[in-house]
């Protein structure tokens, strides 16, 4: 199948328009028209090769939302016209103990990335969302759900499960006392997840700036962290507190937040931590955890968790010529809505 | 009350002999006559000042085993000649959740360690076991059972509750897959006490030099943490890893060797570890958590444990006289046992 996608084809280029072939459909393919493609800060971070040399051209995106536009002769479970979705996986072992446990995210012969990544058959390399079509194995569709508006679910797929499977694995519920370090993509579904879960979701963050925006999202509170008053009068007082910050950083300060057996959660930063002190670890038995995304079976959860409670995260549509524009937002960091393209602006 | 103990008068100089009082008995305290002491190695760092800085003379230790010389009118469960001993802590509030839940160490008001510390009525400094006798709050004295040999039992109070209680908080039971990194006085009671709860116990260790040792404690394996080939081979085959290693050091070598939603607990280093990275945290679900040796009555449950299943520590019995030279021994690092100090040999 001819599509159209924006690449880059080297860490140091921008994206351009890139034609290029999505595979045959094998029997268990579900082909997929796609309308919305969420622009997640690990784009920018992959296709800069900052997590590692890169196979180009290459068209980044896991956050998809489109419709079926062909199925496979096997496929059972999706039709033609139903609306569907795309996270960050498209393919895992299906055999080890992790997969047997719907935690594909954590296979142990490493489950397949949207893009960048060889396919387990053809050996070719993925392409992700930023493009108009998209095949991939029925087991990694999603379903979105009716209620859901298509046009800012995207980042559910990625900024929501990551939020939503570290506050499930925590058995975050009424009264759990969460925390969030970082009011941006990730921390923003944080909170609103966390908030519908019935958990007193406070949001941790370097000035109170963003309170209004905390508090409408779902937090009580806002707690300033550059304040050494209050930092300290918060001392041990969270149950769980997801860390979104991107970048390399010093977590004693939110370490000494947590109450014994709590638990800080980095869902952000992929690399180096300061040192850390072990003192707030050790005299109240506290953790430092990571979460990478979540399974399928629970990345179908969320999209229904965010229909039931009419969760929608902030969104900003773009049009694809727009997406170099994007990223250089996102690499000066901070924004607190997720860019997500309309395909409908992709020009064949 | 009089008595003679051992102190150091500075933070740089030897231990030597010191007259110095007892408090009278309250109605709720217990007189204790220590007949063998043990020698931590965070008596050393106490008075050489590293943890900060001490009010001397400072008698440490925190590792006693007693007979009872006397009780105040108001004890109920020990009577005089009872085998009793006496841990890390001597009180805590008793009132907050942490005391109710009997977690004394992790007290919302601070326990009061067994030395260095003020008393929370009288506010005298807390004076510890390397001395002949001692007078501590009923609840803070532990029962020794019958079939303990008294003279090696001394280091069950902090070297075993230490590693007791995290065994314990990770609920590690039979087939668990338990790693002890180091083979010093904590590694050896965690791995005795850990293949005691029927783990499968490996020692993890910088050369194979304790291979033997490590499978008499009752490991089945000694993995080579500088074998590159078998640590790779160990990948996520742990559920839990005890890291009683006293220094800063790294542990993303050993966060990788935890399976899916493992822990690594911190139970040596007081203070810095080096940048860690969150690689393994986050494609795991990997956890770094600390603990703090364990409350009362989990401390009486590892007397009770270790007197089940016969387990004592590696003891090397030693006179008074000789405490400054068991120093020098620590201070070097890597000491295998024990050294506690029999009180006979102290004169009056």
């Amino acid at each position: 199948m001819k599509t159209i996608g924006y690449a880059a084809h080297s860490s140091d280029a921008h994206m351009v328009p890139y034609h290029f072939e999505r595979r045959a459909l094998r029997s268990n393919d579900v082909a997929i028209e796609i309308l919305y493609s969420g622009i997640c800060h690990s784009d920018l971070h992959t296709v800069n090769g900052d997590w590692g040399p890169q196979s180009y051209p290459l068209v980044p995106g896991h956050e998809i939302i489109g419709r079926v536009l062909e199925v496979g002769a096997d496929v059972k479970h999706y039709k033609v016209g139903d609306s569907v979705a795309v996270g960050c996986m498209v393919d895992s072992c299906k055999q080890c103990r992790q997969c047997d446990n719907h935690e594909e995210q954590y296979c142990e012969n490493g489950m397949t990335p949207t893009y960048g990544a060889p396919d387990r058959i053809s050996g070719d390399i993925t392409q992700g969302g930023y493009s108009k079509h998209i095949v991939v194995r029925e087991e990694f569709v999603l379903s979105v759900p009716e209620t859901l508006d298509m046009s800012r679910a995207a980042p559910i797929l990625c900024a929501g499960i990551t939020t939503y499977s570290p506050l499930r694995t925590w058995n975050v519920t009424k009264g759990t006392r969460v925390g969030v370090v970082g009011l941006g993509g990730l921390g923003h579904m944080g909170v609103k997840i966390a908030a519908a879960m019935g958990a007193e979701v406070t949001v941790i963050s370097r000035s109170n700036a963003k309170e209004k925006e905390a508090k409408s999202s779902g937090a009580t509170s806002l707690l300033v962290s550059t304040d050494k008053e209050a930092m300290k009068k918060a001392a041990s007082s969270f149950d769980l507190i997801l860390d979104t910050v991107p970048v390399k950083h010093n977590v004693d300060a939110y370490t000494r937040l947590l109450d014994v057996d709590g638990t800080l959660v980095i869902v952000g930063q992929i690399g180096p931590l300061e040192e850390p002190m072990t003192i707030p670890l050790v005299t109240g038995r506290r953790r430092i955890a990571g979460s990478l995304i979540g399974g399928i079976k629970e990345t179908q959860e969320v999209l229904d968790f965010c229909a039931e409670h009419d969760i929608h995260p902030e969104c900003k549509i773009i049009n694809a010529n727009e997406i170099n524009e994007a990223f250089k937002h996102l690499a000066k960091g901070d924004v607190a809505h997720r860019f997500v393209i309309d395909m409908a602006s992709m020009s064949e």
